[in-house]
């Protein structure tokens, strides 16, 4: 398999560290696309994603797959034997890991994403920007950690007692939220010893 | 199993397409929750829901799920002799399927929403808007759906051979989209062609 990515960018992290959860990191072929230098937005790689957006996975017979949930979910189901089902095995709790991924991504990864685009230096001159826009999500993005906080006292990981695909969108976004300054702070007990917590794991560090 | 929806929305219109093409809409209790009366806002609904978005599904023994893509699943899933797979059945195909219901959902339904929420009148005093962003996504919304319209030439379903529940996500968004003055024409003739055959479907009503 081969993943092309940006090291710097957080969709592409949660699919590193969904790998390497599953101790598939080193079957995968890392292949840089790099945003900052507009390697994304060049015919090669649009022929791979039309939208220019990373990751893409490309198997061995030339088969690509955009979307990184969906990447996640093919390597879960096709390669069941390795590592830990970070998608959950029965209905409910799969369809619980998927709120709270969905959460974690709608809620913070999506607004994060919007203040960066909207606000940011990077991409001033590149796209057109919607400062107040920016303002509107940075506002909504306290209020979102607030409730995040608040609904992980009573457990250990975002979807229950398991690790899942739920806790790696949402470290990956709130790491991403540096460049909207989010940090959490001592407000957000819970995140914080949940943060920790994942801080410590090999992944961390895909 | 009891569904808490508003009728007018897209979210919710979505879960109940999908519901029935399951022939499963009749087992499920419909429980309006008016945005426009600000229902969602109520403590009632927000104890349910504590971003007061809609659909919740509530099952008999009380539990609850958010995110209308979670209770897709959860339906697909305990339900598997009720209706046609609109999740799919083998790793690539579901794969396949994910893939272009996220690109439903995140190229044209979270953009229409934006459009909405930032430039029409429905929101004003309710919410800040910020008509810039709204611009923005309109722009995008348009070569978003030049692209559906090339991807669709060679195939029947946005995800292939068989209707699935990226079908009906892209109805829903496009449906929505005519209050950001969205409108397919003859210049995505694949849609065009698309909508034609889910309009048919008694689902198209639900």
């Amino acid at each position: 398999m081969r993943l092309y990515q940006d090291s710097r960018a957080p969709n592409p992290r949660r699919v590193r560290m969904f790998l390497a959860e599953k101790g598939l990191l080193d079957r995968c072929e890392l292949v840089d696309v790099s945003i900052n230098a507009g390697a994304h937005r060049e015919p090669d790689f649009l022929e791979k994603h039309p939208l220019g957006l990373v990751p893409v996975l490309e198997l061995a017979d030339g088969r690509r797959l955009r979307e990184s949930v969906a990447i996640c979910r093919y390597v879960e189901e096709a390669f069941p034997d390795h590592g830990p089902p970070l998608l959950g095995t029965e209905p409910w709790q799969r369809a619980q890991i998927e709120q709270w991924n969905r959460h974690a991504e709608l809620e913070v990864l999506v607004p994060v994403a919007q203040v960066f685009r909207n606000s940011h230096p990077f991409w001033e001159g590149r796209i057109r920007q919607a400062p107040e826009f920016a303002e509107i999500m940075r506002e909504q993005l306290a209020a979102r950690l607030a409730w995040l906080d608040r609904e992980l006292a009573d457990r250990r990981w975002r979807a229950g007692d398991a690790l899942s695909i739920a806790d790696l969108t949402l470290l990956c976004a709130i790491d991403f939220g540096k460049v909207a300054q989010l940090r959490l702070g001592d407000d957000t007990p819970h995140l914080g010893r949940w943060y920790a917590a994942l801080r410590e794991r090999p992944s961390y560090r895909a």
